[in-house]
């Protein structure tokens, strides 16, 4: 597991630029967030300068949440697959109306991505399955557990394919696919889901990663869900033992990426990978 | 009482969905105490979405703290009417300019609020009293105490009476007022006072209750409010206990709603009830 | 330094309201921590009523970081000026891009401000250097040490001259300049590099400080910029004794602002100032 343990301390190293056009929900958590990762955040969503903007970072980061900024997205995202920089996509609700629907077919038509993070209902629905999310939470219906996920990560494998992106679906069992590898994470808390943009900064952390392992897309997105999945277990340790609820488990998450080493990454990290 | 601590296992069973639109600065506080009292938040403002995607929401809340997306209030507000979905509004500094005076009205005429959430200032504004609140602080004349509130009861009374709508005024007492009951409320601490969003969160809480309990937006109105006061003495203990301020306690308040029992909340209510 | 501790007391004693047209990332960090000093935030940047709300204020910040609301401030500073209400200017990424060079150019045209306060990139572009900030981090060519400081220090003096107004350079070394006074500030710790947001909130504090002390706005911008490195300070000390991160250091900041005293500003200052 070495190689994604280091990915972190690369991480470190480098400290990368993070360019996130996000929603104003989460948009301070995913900031700082970076910042305890090691990278920077920066966060202009302006369409007059996000194409010259972009070129200072490591990475992009598309976040659907608010479904203002499409255009810009496009526009930062064009310039960035130019100049070689990694876009990330967070398709946060995108079968929730006609409008998102529209928008992500848009935004997947004119910019390519790195990698692709989402919920299993805004997963499965770039898949082409008639998803019934309600744009925050996965319906039933789309739930993975371990009984259908080998079916789950075929389809993934195959919009990898499509795509040209890592494709990673984040639930209760992380599923993570490349066109020729497939992984399978069991990191991560129930308590994650009663804190909003823990999705959101999810996808930021992949952002980070990516921009410092080029070579290696899956790897990097791997890492990135491993770590923050760790982290949560990290933080949902400290929350029993103060008494404490969703709020302050927010903070301890962070200060977990923030301190998180090496040997924690190796020590917890839960994942089996498959080739082919 | 238990007619009103029952509200909350109600909310943790249901989980509505509870779509905000709400202002940048407290948005993330919003959504976080959604989700510690078992609700969901969905924060999307967007006009050309917003009254598709309220269809999938057990409440609206509409803060007027940033007040540009009065439109999309409209819109949305006016499809959760159709839908006997509950709007609930939250006026924030609706006295403050011409044009959030404007904004009021128009908002008032076009949508059927099932609760109305404000400071004194703000609330007395919409009795037709010519407050003087700078917009963010109550003016010294509009402050609710022992000696008026029997008077202010009256006027809440009338306007709800008007309106349709219960009306909840918050502040060192709370008042709680529908056409035929009204309810004085005793619970809260003053550090809330200096942590921005409270009376945001507040009004998103009145949301996710009333989402549960449309039988009775009274009762729904009341136990919210309840629930926010006592978690904010009991997060008051906390913050004098570890020496800490405001930022902190902002965490504990939210942590409150989500570590609390009906235990709890049957013993810390100090709430005397009117009918007629 | 009983002049500086002072004014820590008067901004509790009078609580002036603060408008803010800030950025969405920090927007209620900016709030919660103009609450702990003792002031009231607000935060509308609508247009069509700024002008109009800026009226009830003491001071009102402008903060760059996004640059959509460049109108708004400058609708808001001219009344303001007209007025006699200190404006305070955070020239978040000035030197990024075109369109950030070009807004900053035309807000410095047409309103006056009592402060500046920027990194270093931020505030050398202002002098005409030629930086090469990436917008959020400054560049190693930008630092301020202990050899080049004093160089420094006569550029911002100038910059003072020209402008009319104080100029804040912050970071490991903190640098004052009115066109009379200069002074070199040695509070504050790394960690605060790694919060988003402890520019805009330290701007925010500064704005605060002019509005209680408009005689003399050198001694205010150091006050607000001493205690938030006091509090900078502290809340590290904190940070080590409970193993935590950024994220919890970011609301120790906070609370330190909250509980500090004038005998904790007067015993942790450690600030020289210079004359003529």
């Amino acid at each position: 597991m070495n190689e994604y343990a280091g990915i972190l301390t690369k991480l470190r190293q480098k400290s990368p630029l993070v360019h996130c056009i996000t929603n104003f929900v989460t948009v301070n958590d995913c900031a700082n967030i970076l910042l305890a990762s090691g990278a920077s955040p920066a966060m202009t969503q302006d369409l007059r300068e996000v194409d010259e903007a972009v070129e200072y970072a490591g990475a992009l980061v598309c976040n659907l949440g608010t479904i203002e900024h499409v255009d810009s997205m496009i526009a930062a995202g064009k310039r960035a697959n130019e100049l070689g920089i990694p876009v990330v996509l967070d398709p946060v609700a995108d079968c929730l109306t006609e409008l998102r629907r529209k928008e992500t077919v848009r935004l997947l038509q004119e910019v390519h991505f790195a990698a692709i993070r989402g919920n299993a209902s805004e997963i499965l629905f770039l898949t082409g399955k008639n998803t019934q999310g309600n744009g925050v939470d996965v319906s039933a219906s789309d739930r993975v557990d371990e009984d259908n996920y080998p079916e789950i990560l075929t389809r993934l494998s195959d919009l990898s394919e499509k795509l040209g992106s890592v494709i990673a679906l984040s639930g209760k069992i992380d599923l993570i696919c490349s066109s020729k590898k497939q992984a399978v994470l069991r990191n991560g808390c129930a308590t994650m889901e009663r804190v909003t943009g823990c999705g959101c900064m999810l996808t930021s952390l992949i952002g980070a990663y990516c921009a410092v392992h080029k070579e290696d897309f899956f790897a990097a997105t791997l890492a990135a869900m491993a770590s923050m999945g760790i982290a949560g277990e990290r933080a949902e340790e400290r929350r029993l033992a103060n008494q404490v609820g969703n709020a302050t488990f927010r903070n301890y998450l962070i200060d977990e990426v923030y301190t998180m080493t090496e040997e924690i990454f190796e020590r917890g990290i839960r994942c089996e990978i498959y080739s082919g």
